[in-house]
């Protein structure tokens, strides 16, 4: 497995295989955004970084194999899923760095992207489903806690609900290619929360 | 000349335009399924469908122009909103027929291949979303009957109620590259239609 090397800013000793890693993936992010995954090469990406061709090839295999270690990258820096004390608080939190992060110029763009080449590529297809099951486990925490203080019913399936919050905004960015506000988040929780509450997310036969 | 190869169905008295026209979008289809939206070049169009190149380009200009129109015949061909009685039902249906063209192999392949382009060709993405406005729009007609029923509160917003139904298909379709199955599409009939009848879609300010 590779090193950690979530050093966006700071190199530590002994760093050379994380720096040439970090420059790799910022190249690659640069690229995706620039010219989608279609317009992505690996001598780009290597002259782009800096970074001799054949550590490229050797290192990462394809332009998929960039794209993987990009979405792996980007989910070991997401945020731990919010702990506000309120299960609206953390829904909310979550809809809106879901909302951050579409509407954010690059990573935006970087999303699209992949969303993309999943349409047409199996590895990139596997890195976005890998990055959206992290994501989805992560902040499904904040769900059971909810549970735990007694604000939503016993056997609520927490996966259920992040992805129910999440589905509004992205259906609209990448299918129906409607603005994605504030609004929309806010309606989005507001909406999951009546159904939560009312045990529509309870998985069947969860009873104790 | 351009001849079409073959029309997709009846071919009415004067309506060779109307031929070359269901040849051409037909083998667009094709190309898209195969190749996606960077794999589509007019020339394999025009020679796909058996029609000179010059009135393909001609007519349709580029091949985003070729996806406008095939996604504007998609639109054409697709039913009316479902009126079975219910809102219940005719929610169903409207996530029954979205899981019948996603998980059909050539519309759902369609899909997903303009949803690539969409991320990256402008014109590409107006015509997704009209696509999408249209569709929106007429089930939010079944919403609409709901609410003269009194099945659902006043002011109830329907193309909200609609896009909730589809999101979360959508979302596992494309986003998160899960399963779209039956379940899937009752779950969130069955989550939109508590968050509805509690009020959670009536537009802010909508009472009379």
């Amino acid at each position: 497995m590779e090193q950690p090397s979530r050093s966006a800013g700071t190199v530590r000793p002994g760093g050379r295989t994380a720096r040439v890693r970090a420059a790799v993936l910022d190249a690659t992010q640069d690229e995706l955004v620039e010219y989608g995954f279609h317009g992505l090469t690996m001598d780009q990406v290597a002259a782009r970084a800096g970074v001799g061709k054949t550590t490229v090839y050797r290192r990462w295999g394809s332009r998929a194999g960039l794209v993987t270690d990009l979405m792996s990258e980007l989910a070991d820096q997401s945020s731990s899923h919010a702990d506000t004390g309120t299960i609206e608080g953390d829904l909310l939190a979550n809809a809106v760095s879901v909302l951050n992060a579409v509407t954010d110029g690059r990573l935006g763009a970087t999303f699209q992207a992949v969303i993309a080449a999943a349409t047409c590529d199996g590895q990139a297809e596997n890195a976005l489903r890998a990055f959206y099951q992290r994501r989805i486990t992560e902040w499904a925490g904040a769900v059971d806690l909810a549970v735990k203080r007694g604000e939503l019913p016993e056997g609520t399936d927490g996966a259920e609900v992040v992805r129910a919050v999440s589905a509004p905004l992205y259906y609209r960015l990448v299918v129906t290619r409607e603005p994605v506000t504030r609004e929309v988040a806010e309606q989005s929780v507001a909406r999951t929360l009546v159904a939560a509450r009312a045990g529509a997310f309870v998985v069947p036969g969860s009873g104790s």
